[in-house]
């Protein structure tokens, strides 16, 4: 048990998403042959993939649905105690949804719900990933071979959620699960528009976004690291040449100082290929705070995000 | 406190290393100018340097002394508490030293030796980095402007020790420290030549290699991070325009599989200048074991690093 | 002397530019201390600066003015036959101004006046640069040392003029200095708006960009090369951190698939520091031409340059 | 006719080469699959690919033979009046085979041997690369879509020829078909051990190495282009990964300043994957020459290549 004083450190990473699609064969030749993941599983309605570096059997479920969003998003606990004091605080906090059996790859989960109506689920036994012969690596410390196809994403990096109330949210996210405020924008009021929050010792894992649009529990977008800036760039190639809307080109964030390129796959939902971004090693870290002032200038070399970054979201709602 | 069977999870970081130097003017030179380091302090026989991305006050003491050297790591508590546990822990294991009251940047630390004899502090509390107006970045989650000098390296990134018995050292800091054991290389009878280990999400915070020189207590190296593959490449041709001599040109570790090259600052002392690396997220993470048919293979591209890598270290006893 | 059927090939290259500045110190510590040149030589008004990697004395003649803008180009002949060829025809044709004596750096050179009035000088012999001791570079090939500061520029790689008339511009490069035409962007009509010609097997060494603005000889700007899309990115964060204007953040031009970031240099001329894009190897090169409708989807990844890159240039009508 | 004292320019650049393989199955997915090339065409026992940046229909044809080496290598005329000139002199000059009809892709070419017996032909018309659908680029400046598979090689670089006698090749490129000498390493003697040749704006697109087998026309390698140091870092990745061989890791050469990795394909032939290197733009360029005591430091940051690059070629001759 934690000391009344210390943080809670029960959350180890973000280890997957499900992702709704209403064009499950469209979507699945982006993640496969446009991302680069491998399939490791046909379940029902749903594909099970992986990235190259994905350390667990997979982190993205994609799931056929009548519209774009997100399904849930799975937490993996450190260790068996984690996920019971996880699930006793979360129970009488009010959010639980309850107990489950688990799901492909990994065992009984606790079922949660945020501030903002996002389904989540946290647990710590997994099946770990074992690799067929034809994608068995050079070198035996990583999971597979490296994917040589598309933009070659390594690994689910973050999500993005919007929120009807960031400030509310991310107050969850910390006090619940242990989730640390590494960057803030706000209103000149002081309200959230954005949080950043981190579990690992990368400067966020999950950020959530101010949704204006009056809806709850959409989905802004799940990023998925490439191992340099520049593979960011050929990642812009690759969906360029292959017809994918691209949002925003690659640019980089004055959050975290990520290299990014934003795009919609072909079932709706925003997806990011970023790399880079400062590690957050010292304990002390201070929270940054963005003014409304210094967000006007826009991204890190002064240009802005398209405006529908600021609202666009799955489920549309605009449509 | 933590529960008997959840892991010690007390040390954030590796903060800073204090290296000696018989040649304090060449080796300032090095780290200034051709690392791109900027200097923070000067007191008595040593200089305080940090790398533009380094978070705390700074990452290197160098200090002039008769022959080159390890001085003294510094580990970064979590908390005052992790500091109390771990001091009284290391008290009672009987490597300690004591308390200290501090050196410039930091308060009081506590001080051990480790198995094989480095000099170790521990400590919480630490003065803040205050950038000067001259070196203030364009962004303010950015602690120093990029350095743009040189090789421009970010931070220390991990330090090597040389040491006479690599399994009761990596014992040690696992049982006494927290670290855990990502990657280790064994002879045909098990014994460990080099043990991988790690405190935070990065596959090595601190590594340990056979000393087969019978001496005790000797450093093999201190490895400064850059932000990408290229960069390593870039400083290797900064250290070939000036003179430094290198003893392994840019290549990729199967441990770890971070880019390096590796030189001798003028004082002696081996530097790596390093990208890339895998980050360890899965709780469950299973050391990777390699025997000794495996290294045969060399690095991973299919070379050997060159044979002073295993017999080199500071101070430098075969002169 | 050409026969009638083969083509003239009888420049070798853009050598150098002469760019006005009223703030001669702040241009200076600019190209200096920013884009990593070195000073070769002071006279007059004048400062000679060099990248690391230009293979001539000199790339920049920086010269104080009253107002920004473009002083002369310099051409490099193939040959002493060649100079005098371009030198006849040129005359012959009435855009000649005559023979100088030469300048810092280069014997005699025939002046002359392109068809919207800029300056520019051919000339064939030239002094060799001497690498001082203290930039001599580990191998012998490379004329200098690696800069290793600011963006660290390898070379002066193109320039872009502002024309009245591009199509006439387009066609005297064309015909009296056997530039090709690699890709050109058209109105409706068919008039050219920019024109992108190339005299080595890069896809341009220089463009021609319509100024709407009524005024003539006016000055785009001049792109200095790195050498990679890192650099150029990095080149972003150096700018950023040194308060310099960023016109356009690192972005991929369509023509010419170079990646670019675009800057006014503290005098007022606008610099883009590139990399990459494509070398034209095939004789029989077909011209690429883009209509106003495919222009409107903006740069590589779909954004469009600021409206500014299309009406600002030096000197400033518009102040 | 070119005057006395101009040099020969008829040569446009290496169009393509042929490489035999008695495995042509494993050597065809090699460049398929690994090096990411496409087939645009076969025919008997030949399958011609290309790479996606390659302006011609085809760089490699790849033809099934009892053992490896090389079939011949193409050579582009910059007009029809070039490559008449060129058939003319080479006819004279002894050392011709004749005209042929031409093959796949290109018209009647002149055929000929130089002085160690490579067969080579020369042609300036040939048929232009129509994109298929589904290769179609989202830049029509670009002749094809990134491949996004495996080394995603660019084009054809350059070939290195194994010669018994260098300084006669080098003599026969340099007087019959303009090729100027960028740099050579020579014995103390002064006789060239390697010669670099370029005809383009690259350092070299033809190096000549010294056989000591007593073999003559033997084929030392071919070299495809990626676009940057972290590319070919990415492609020894793929290698290894694939149990290509890889005879030398990435490193940097010291003459042309090329990164490169060298493997064998499966059907023997040496093949380089490498990237940047030096542009030559001044007419007066002088050769630079290494001499052995220079030539023992090894690749540019201190490491020699591995013996078999100075022994092994195809044929192989030592089986």
């Amino acid at each position: 048990m934690t000391t009344n004083h210390e943080p809670i450190r029960d959350i180890a990473y973000l280890s997957h998403i499900e992702l709704l699609t209403p064009k499950p064969t469209e979507s699945l030749e982006f993640f496969r042959d446009l991302l680069g993941m491998e399939i490791v599983h046909r379940e029902g309605q749903s594909v099970f993939l992986r990235g190259w570096g994905d350390q667990q059997l997979y982190s993205l479920k994609l799931t056929e649905e009548g519209q774009a969003g997100l399904g849930h998003v799975g937490l993996r606990a450190y260790s068996q105690q984690a996920l019971e004091r996880r699930a006793q605080d979360i129970e009488q906090s009010g959010y639980g949804i309850g107990w489950s059996d688990g799901d492909y790859g990994h065992s009984r989960s606790y079922q949660f719900m945020d501030a903002d109506g996002h389904v989540l689920e946290v647990f710590y036994e997994a099946d770990k990933y074992v690799t067929p012969d034809h994608l068995k690596p050079g070198l035996k410390n990583q999971p597979q071979k490296f994917s040589a196809r598309g933009a070659s994403v390594t690994q689910l990096d973050h999500i993005n959620l919007f929120s009807s109330n960031v400030d509310a949210d991310s107050t969850f996210y910390r006090n619940h699960l242990g989730f640390r405020l590494s960057e803030q924008a706000i209103t000149d009021e002081g309200k959230q528009t954005t949080a950043w929050l981190h579990v690992t010792n990368k400067s966020y894992d999950l950020a959530i976004s101010l949704d204006k649009s009056g809806a709850q529990g959409r989905f802004h977008h799940a990023a998925f690291k490439v191992e340099s800036a520049e593979m960011v760039l050929r990642a812009a190639d690759v969906f360029l040449d292959n017809g994918i809307f691209i949002e925003a080109p690659p640019n980089k964030h004055v959050a975290g100082q990520t290299m990014f390129v934003y795009v919609y796959e072909p079932g709706g939902n925003r997806i990011e290929v970023c790399s880079g971004g400062f590690l957050i090693y010292t304990p002390d870290w201070e929270t940054v705070t963005w003014t409304p002032e210094e967000r006007k200038k826009g991204l890190a070399w002064g240009t802005p995000l398209p405006s529908t970054f600021h609202t666009y979201g799955t489920p549309n709602t605009e449509k």
